[in-house]
């Protein structure tokens, strides 16, 4: 029996984890919810898991909550409430699932008291990936990887020598405007960006795909999670999202990892490993797809991935601030306060500010965190929209 | 330093596996040759490669050779010839790359004494694969694959656990006649046939691939390789050859090899396991191939693939049957004998004549393979061709 925490339960991945919870009474049980403001799904959530805590985004949120649920329930909140579901005590796996860099904390706490670690939240290995990876090396933490990218290269490095890899290739959709040219990118609307051809995924990272930005974080993630440089990174756009990551040896095999579009795999794969239990899901048929495609990315058509290549091989804060930037301006993007076409110039202008610090702590990459956001917003302001 | 011995080193296998060990020198060492009629080669081969001791048909031609090669290379000849090499003692690891049964006693033989097995000869686990599993297994010795299908799936199942697989799927290219119909097939010639579209091959294996006799074979070979039943056994058209098998499991995630259809890649990585050692070849480019296609077998078109299900699921003598019968009629095939369109329906007739043996004594199968030769004789006098 594997006792699991989630941050972010009300989320994609965190109600996709509880579905494969649900299905698996025996191997794993909810200890611990953490679910922002949906205060009805999250209510259904502890009623169906019992869970011995949940935390909420705010203390007005927590009371309500306290009201209508039993008392041995401990109800917290804020970004000490994460904290504490992340490190209670019972706890064996925690995944983190919350949107944003605001799951590095409660993933670092979480390491520092020996908690495994399924991680959907690839914003805490770009802003923090040397002391994420580090702290894990040193709790003896093993960091398994939700992404469905990073899932299946972890899955074809399983029963593999990491030092005889010769690269690992990437596959990218390339999001819901792949054929648009950057001039057709001037009318596009946020209706238009939330639309992904393959995946059923959450605004943030919908809108990070349709820029390929989600694939300029997953280099940088990528790059701590495997301890690879990023010569040893490539991209590969694989239009129908079928093969979800390769890795190419030095003996010029290629593994990889095929299955329909579904992060229920990646999430399983996560709780059961190194098991591989049944999951009642489609499987892929490839008679049924017929045809795999490829091509090489485009940079120029996609800035994202080269301002990431970028800022990771600067590295520091150079990534954090790629990755707060880019937040504010989705975030920005999504209240309709910035066109699609200006995203990529307002963080490069962000990045073009930034003097990395190399090997930063805690404190700076917040602190860089914090400056990105603000420079978004100064931006935005100076430029009147 | 690994100490080897090939037997069929003349061969298309035989010859990329010295290859292979020619780029290796520290790595592996020839001991032991084996190589039918071709002196030429031979005497090339042994030249450079300086080993212990060579096999050669008979004992005329072993004859010719002594006078060539200094008199410290012990020279042997015929089945006897082909077992000393396999058997002897300095050897290490002993490529079987024979074609046809003729490979089944020296393999045993070579497990018997411990020997390592890298495996491209799939008659004998088609002819005695329970015999040469249960020695395997008897005396902890591995069989790795490589044939490239069979070699995917054991890279694939690296780091895996067995029982967690819900299926194997053997890619196949569809041969040289795959968009042929059975009609369009009364007129090809033997030259047509020999035209593989993805790999250079021997004769006797790009004759199966046209008739799809190399994929049943290799159904059988996965069956006794991999211990799984034949309804974890499926089959998948995929004209580029460059996905070359895969394993799916019981959480629905796909593991594939993949790579250009590079015979080096299997050999290498029989040699060299567990390790990945660097291969000077060219590697996998996917966005020069574009596309990956995917169909369904048609078993009313490939009458093989579904007498190789059949008769491995009948098991004892049958598949050592349906494999002589074939390398029977594939012979006469070759020596304008037989019609391509009939080579189904004599090994079809040759299957129906068949009562299994089950459990059978290398004895037994010995005598199914010679009765089941004779057999495909017989008919071919009846039908006065």
């Amino acid at each position: 029996m594997k006792n699991i925490a989630i941050l972010g339960s009300t989320g994609s991945i965190g109600t996709q984890t509880l579905e494969v919870i649900k299905a698996h009474p025996k191997q794993f049980r909810v200890i611990g919810l953490s679910g922002g403001t949906n205060l009805t799904l999250l209510r259904e959530q502890i009623k169906l898991f019992s869970p011995k805590i949940v935390s909420v985004k705010s203390k007005l949120i927590a009371d309500k909550l306290k009201a209508d649920v039993p008392a041995n329930i401990k109800i917290v909140y804020g970004e000490e409430g994460l904290i504490e579901v992340a490190t209670f005590d019972e706890v064996d796996f925690v995944v983190s699932a919350v949107v944003g860099s605001i799951g590095l904390k409660p993933t670092i706490k979480a390491i520092e008291v020996g908690k495994q670690i399924g991680l959907a939240n690839k914003e805490t290995l770009v802003s923090g990936g040397h002391i994420v990876m580090e702290l894990a090396k040193k709790h003896q933490v093993s960091i398994i990887p939700i992404d469905s990218e990073h899932s299946a290269i972890y899955q074809s490095l399983n029963g593999e020598n990491i030092k005889q890899v010769k690269r690992i290739i990437l596959t990218a959709s390339g999001g819901t405007f792949r054929d648009k040219t950057r001039e057709e990118l001037r009318n596009v609307t946020i209706e238009d960006a939330l639309k992904h051809p393959n995946w059923s995924m959450g605004a943030k990272i919908t809108i990070d795909s349709a820029t390929m930005m989600n694939k300029g974080l997953e280099i940088i993630e990528a790059h701590w999670l495997f301890n690879l440089p990023f010569e040893k990174i490539d991209v590969l756009i694989h239009p129908e999202s079928i093969i979800h990551s390769m890795v190419e040896f030095q003996d010029l095999a290629i593994i990889a990892q095929l299955g329909t579009p579904d992060m229920k795999v990646p999430i399983q794969y996560a709780l059961s490993y190194p098991d591989r239990i049944e999951l009642n899901s489609k499987p892929l048929d490839l008679t049924e797809v017929g045809t795999l495609n490829f091509r090489k990315p485009d940079y120029e058509r996609f800035p994202s991935l080269k301002m990431a290549y970028q800022s990771g091989k600067i590295g520091g804060t150079m990534p954090t601030v790629l990755n707060a930037a880019n937040e504010a301006v989705v975030e920005a993007f999504l209240q309709s306060r910035v066109p699609f076409i200006e995203i990529e110039s307002l963080i490069h202008n962000v990045l073009d500010q930034h003097n990395s610090i190399i090997n930063p702590s805690l404190e700076e990459i917040i602190a860089a965190d914090l400056w990105a956001r603000n420079a978004v917003k100064d931006l935005i302001i100076n430029k009147g929209w």
